[in-house]
């Protein structure tokens, strides 16, 4: 595939589309390093100038990664996460035959903030448990996820190891909790520094952040969550039927 | 409202959601100038540090921004935009009871790229119409939109002017298409140089990355859509229904 200079397009766009459609096809797997600037200008007849700019779009995607001094190497296609029904983290990593874990940093008792008692429907400072941490697959860090759950419905809930355990299926279990939908919000921001550092990602990476309700048949809120995910590593993906009667 | 220093939270926690619940509540109002690191250190008795690791998180949570030299502002409010059915940024704007419009950067007929071809089940370098728009409500640059239509299904597409025309209201009018549903993904990334610049957010802003297929009801896929969503000024929401007999 040859760069038009005549083109509308930049050299640098077209350069960036040829070799993310190259990674695409295979041509570069995961984690291979990718031919150098100057083998790129030279192979393509083009600056060093406009490589760079085709190879920081591509970082900036997330589609490679460079290693200081080591070059540039394609980056791990993203997890293209179904985001239709309410379901946990244990259950889509199992389901893409990947291995779940977590690492919990706070497992308490709390006040609940005015933010989260709204959120919950609760009276203002009333109990909560707090279940923050970060979920692997594979043992890579992936999200950090904070739930908040009214303590008066999951009493004796941390008593489970939640290192090891999946909530959804305590709440499930233990509790017999029928789930009946979650309204959720999705956003995009910077990680903060502590976030970049759980995640062992860049200070200047961005994640996205969620919160979701998860509400029970008999319409209570039993679980407010805020998390982040890579942002580098997911993708999430939504079916939107048409509105009735529209277009 | 008194941080606590033997609470488990850091003080710049608590302070960062003291004044965010101060700013949802209305106590600050929008670009309203919050109180300096100086006053916020001696009002909450801490440290210039804790205020400003409390300023920053709020900045990267897009509530507040920074103007050199003359302070802290809060942000506007996010806006809450429904995700839930097929609808496009006119139609969205309206509902709002804002003003959309359209600043085109493109309109023109191109052959399809491998990416643009294999969405819309095209033969290779088939020819698409490609239109690209810097979005705008209320004269704010909101979103950056890159559709690409089969041009056998919409020939003289580009006789309208869609500075002011909405494509989808074009496509059901004037084609008579009906549309069926759309598979969406959403991810976040830094924003391009050039994404920066065309919606006039700083170079290192995060920005929600959407790709679209939209399907008329045929099954005939008639818009890829590849779009950039301001992620200071977006939240994005999601209705998800319980898995069938789980949790």
């Amino acid at each position: 595939m040859r760069l038009r200079r005549e083109a509308p397009d930049p050299l640098y766009v077209q350069l960036k589309d040829t070799l993310a459609q190259d990674i695409h096809a295979g041509k570069y797997a995961a984690h291979q390093r990718l031919p150098s600037e100057r083998e790129l200008s030279d192979k393509y007849r083009v600056s060093r100038m406009t490589v760079r700019q085709a190879l920081l779009d591509l970082a900036h995607d997330g589609v490679i990664y460079t290693r200081v001094g080591k070059g540039t190497f394609v980056a791990d296609p993203k997890i293209d996460q179904p985001l239709r029904m309410v379901t946990g983290f244990t259950q889509d990593t199992r389901a893409r035959g990947s291995k779940p874990s977590s690492r919990v940093l706070e497992a308490r008792v709390i006040p609940a903030t005015p933010e989260v008692a709204a959120a919950l429907r609760l009276l203002p400072s009333a109990e909560v448990v707090l279940l923050s941490r970060v979920r692997f697959t594979d043992k890579i860090p992936l999200a950090i996820e904070n739930a908040f759950l009214p303590l008066a419905l999951v009493p004796n809930l941390l008593k489970h190891n939640f290192a090891v355990t999946s909530l959804y299926h305590v709440l499930q279990t233990e509790y017999g909790f029928t789930l009946h939908h979650a309204e959720q919000t999705i956003e995009a921001a910077l990680a903060t520094p502590r976030e970049a550092e759980l995640l062992k990602i860049s200070p200047a990476a961005a994640v996205l952040r969620m919160q979701r309700l998860t509400v029970r048949r008999d319409g209570t809120p039993i679980e407010y969550v805020l998390s982040a995910y890579r942002g580098d590593r997911y993708k999430f993906r939504l079916h939107l039927p048409a509105p009735s009667g529209a277009f």
